[in-house]
Formats: C-alpha cells, structure tokens, sequence
C-alpha cells in the first residue's frame, strides 16, 4: 500500500489546537508512517513552536508530489497578529475555518486520505460569518450520510441522532430511520480495521423500556429494526438497558454501542474516555478524526494542554486510512 | 451516640443476596461497630455459609434489648426447600418480600436506623403477587418524598426521575417541580456526613441546549428552578452539559449531580463504579441502602459473586445512620 496522506487542520489559533498539533507532530517516531500535512499559518506554528521548545522539522509541501514519510506545511491565511488566545474572535474563527476549508477541499479531490481537525470555537465561526455548528455540521451539508462515531481503547459508540433536542431525539427513534442507519453504519465499518464490528444497540427507556411497561419505543420501532439488520446479516442486537449497554461492550475490540440520543452515547464516553476519546466521522470518501475535547480557551497559550487525545486521533486516522477507505 | 441498629434483608434466595449478604457480615471487623439484624430464613444462611466456607457467628435478637455490636439473625419465613437457584419463582420472591417487609417495619417503628436490602427479583414478586417495582417502588408508596441517590467513592448522582418512559421524563422537567425536588434534596442531604453537598444541575438536552438552539427546557424550566434554589440559599448550580457534568463532578467529595432522567444519571454511575456502586434512597425517617446490582441469576450459587456493592451499602448505611437522621 502507498503511503497515507494525512491532513491536519490546526484549529482556533487562541485555544490549544496549534500546541496539541505541535506537540504531537513533534514526536513523529511515535506516530505511524504517514505525509503529515499541516494546514496552518506558518508565524502561528512558530510561535507555538517558541513557546513550547519544541521543533516540527516541517517541510514545503510540493502539491502532486509523491507521498513521503514527515511533516509538511500548507500554509493558508492566518488570524490577525499578534494572536489573542484565551476567547472566540472572528479574526481566529476565520483563520479556523480556512484551515479546515483547505484540508477537506484536498481530501475531497482526492488529495489525502483522512483530515485529523483541531478543536475550533463554533462561537468564533459564528463571529466570522461561517454558519456551521463545527466540523460534523459542515461535512453532514456536503455528506449527508456523515456518521458521528467516537474510539478509545477501550469503548466504541455511534450516535444515531447528535445535535437536536432531547425532545425530538426521541420522536425521531423509529425502525425505518434506524434500519437505515445500521445499514450505513454496518458499510462505513467495513473499511474499518478491527471488524466486523458487532453493533450494540441501546434501548430509549430505563431497562430498555421492561418489555413496556417503561415506554414502548424498544418493541414498536427498535426491536423491530435490531431484528430486520440482523435478518440482512448486520451483526446487530439488542435493545439492551442503556444503563448496561456500556459496561457489555467495554473492553470487547468488536463490539461497537448504537447510542440514540447524543447524551446517552457521549455521557458514557467522554467518563470513560477523558483525554484519550477520538471522534471519527465514517460515511465520508475520506477518513475524518478528532480529539474528543474543545479549544480548551481557559487554558490556552499556557503549553499545560494534554496531546494524548490528539495523538490518538491522528493515529485512528493513520489506522483507518491503511485500509484505504 | 448509641449504637446504630442496621437491619439488612437477605434479598432473593435464588440470587447472590444471600451470598454477598453472608460474605459481607462473615468478615465484622471490616465493618462499622454496629448491631446488624439478619432478615433471613436461617436454612438458607446456613447452606450459604456452608457452601462458601464462613461462620457469621450470629445470634439471636431480643426484641427491645439494648444494641450491641455483631451480627443477630431475625428469622423470616423462607422458600420452598431446597432452594431453587437461578431463576425468579413465586416461592423466591414471598421470601424475598417477606424479608424486606420484616426489616422495614421495623425501621418504621422506630427499632432500627438503617434498612439495606440485597438484591430481589421484581419478576419474581410479580410471580409472587407483590405487584411492586422493587424496594423503591414499595418504599415510595409509603413515602412519596422517598429520593433515589446513588455513592460511589468518586461520584455521586440524585435522580429528579427514574422509573417512566424517556419520553414522560423529558416532559416532567418543569421549573416547580424540579424546584420542589431541589428542595427536598437539599433537606435530606443535610443529614448526610460529609456535607453541605454541591448540587450540579444537568442539562436536559445535548450541550445543555446551547442558548436554546438545541432546545428550551434549559431556558424556560431548569435555569429558573436553579436560579430560584440558589435565591434560597441551596447551593445548587447549572445546567451543566450533560455530557460534561459527571467529570465536572468526579473525585469532588461535596458535588452531587442532579440527574435529569434516569439513564443520564445511571449510564453515568453504572460506569463509573461498576461494583463498588450504593444506591440510597433519601426522604425517609430511615436511611435505607443497596448494592448497585441486581439478583445476578447467572452466577447464582457458585460462590463467585463480587460482594464489595454490599459492603459498601453497609458502610454508607452505618455512616448515614450515625449522624442521626
């Protein structure tokens, strides 16, 4: 196989995306054999570089080049200098996006085979005139069949609904819109290395509805599509109780938790995955990763940010790109 | 202080409450000075001690005596004979019942501080014609104040609501009633040692509605409530995002999240401390306990149960109880 082209899109300049970048980039020996690509102003990875005593031996990226092992620097439009950590500007959001632009634009022509996204603020795109809720909310515009999907070492979760109310979260949990989901999720994993992947689906109610007398959601819609997936030879099962469902598929490398609301999934994993989570995004022609935390304004600038969930998910991303999804 | 009286019920005869009952009381020393009243049918702690091996040296209790410290066996009505283990029975689930009713009457009248209750069989009272949910169920027919709170070494969680269907529960988050529970909360906490208790609200929907872009109830329901608590002098906060809110919490001995619904709460505390979990419901003239799992029909008498839940609910009893509430 050819060498996988990874981009990385280096986040909000004032939050702690360019230090986990560099930190992680810093160390290449213990990353997979990979073109790095960094989308990023160059004086931004600099002063991040100054600031933490850390070298990224960065080179010019030739575009068309045959893919080698290293880093390389793609350089777009940067914030207004000097950088204001700390809080969400347009002139940072801005810059966010435009690294986050340019990284997808090559994926989607084919150019990379996964982009790795620092965190960026939704406050700041909004500021800068970029409507996005963040990375998943723009590339579901462009891939409708995006798949939120989230990876530690030890848990597997993929939500079937994200961001919308409790409320209709739980009006929308129904076999038609399911089945189709398991159908998609059960194609998108298949390129995944570590499969199959049994799918672990989590009933809507306590103890997954105790066969209705707590909601009747698991035996008219859930049951009903758990049953036709596995009809169709998608391993899937369940409803199981949501407050068990975890705890069954923890530690187990194959088994993969259908959550179906966004807190039911990322309650569960963020506890269990602080600082080492990586959220993937399947369903797109290109391998989408990310740290499972945010731009972290409160600390930024102070060097003091933990790299592991960004090191993680450049080596999900390196992990998925070699099965050439 | 006088010594506390903890009554324990032995829970399902064909589960492990016996098993991690008999484990539990077989090691005293481990335990807070305390006179702990069996509620069991002796034949089935006798198998049980000498199926694994353990004396519990228990004596008989005088009704009215003075407490002294060590195990004292109340005898109850038991099961069928011998004892069928593994699945739920009418005969299993009388005597559970029976066990329970014992040791709370009891505790109503007065004689004891602290109810903990082995796990029991809800399919087997059923069978039986105890038409309860389980002990909370039966407990807040009694009590409707009766809160459901759940202990760990590094969490702590209070349900606003547990047992309905997701979809009831996301309409029940009203500003006075979520105030009411706010309330009622904080009185019971008060006789809780190691207190005043932090109570951090959840959100209800993902990202705790997002300024109401992903939902109102935070806005319009739970912010007022918090605001209002905290106008009286409850140190409540929030709404925190659910997603968040449990590691805001972690390893904070004064935070108790207030859980907005049943699997927020319990996806959550199941994780977190699987094994070691206590769930003590709160509101009541008595402290009442329980390890956090249930009969574990599968591993039913192999001498193999995990008992630490149980020594755990023990010890939160004895601790709750010496404060006197």
């Amino acid at each position: 196989m050819t060498l996988p082209r990874i981009g990385l899109a280096s986040g909000d300049p004032g939050g702690v995306g360019p230090e986990v970048v560099v930190k992680t980039l810093a160390r290449p020996d213990s990353l997979p054999p990979a073109a790095y690509l960094l989308f990023a102003d160059p004086r931004v990875i600099e002063a991040e570089e100054a600031r933490l005593g850390l070298r990224l031996a960065a080179r010019s990226w030739r575009p068309g080049a045959p893919p080698e092992p290293g880093v390389f620097l793609v350089p777009v439009p940067g914030p207004s200098w000097p950088v204001e950590h700390g809080r969400a500007s347009a002139a940072n959001g801005e810059a966010s996006f435009r690294a986050f632009e340019a990284a997808v634009g090559e994926a989607r022509a084919g150019r990379l085979e996964a982009v790795v996204t620092a965190p960026v603020s939704k406050a700041a795109w909004a500021l800068a005139g970029r409507a996005y809720r963040g990375h998943t909310d723009y590339l579901s515009r462009i891939y409708p069949e995006a798949l939120m999907t989230f990876w530690s070492e030890r848990l597997r979760v993929a939500l079937f609904s994200h961001h919308r109310p409790l409320r209709e979260a739980v009006a929308a949990v129904r076999k038609d819109a399911l089945l189709a989901f398991l159908r998609s999720l059960h194609v998108s994993l298949g390129r995944v290395p570590g499969g199959p992947f049994r799918l672990l689906v989590a009933g809507l109610n306590p103890h997954a509805g105790e066969d209705g007398g707590l909601g009747r959601e698991e035996i008219e819609e859930i049951g009903p599509a758990v049953e036709a997936a596995a009809a169709e030879g998608i391993p899937a099962s369940g409803p199981f109780p949501p407050d068990a469902v975890f705890l069954k598929a923890l530690d187990k490398p194959d088994a993969l938790v259908v959550a179906l609301y966004h807190d039911q999934g990322l309650v569960a994993f963020k506890l269990e995955a602080f600082a080492t989570g990586v959220n993937a995004t399947l369903g797109l022609p290109f391998v989408r990763t990310s740290p499972d935390h945010g731009t972290a304004f409160d600390i930024a600038g102070r060097g003091v940010a933990d790299p592991r969930s960004m090191g993680e998910a450049v080596r999900l991303a390196a992990a998925f790109s070699a099965t050439g999804s």
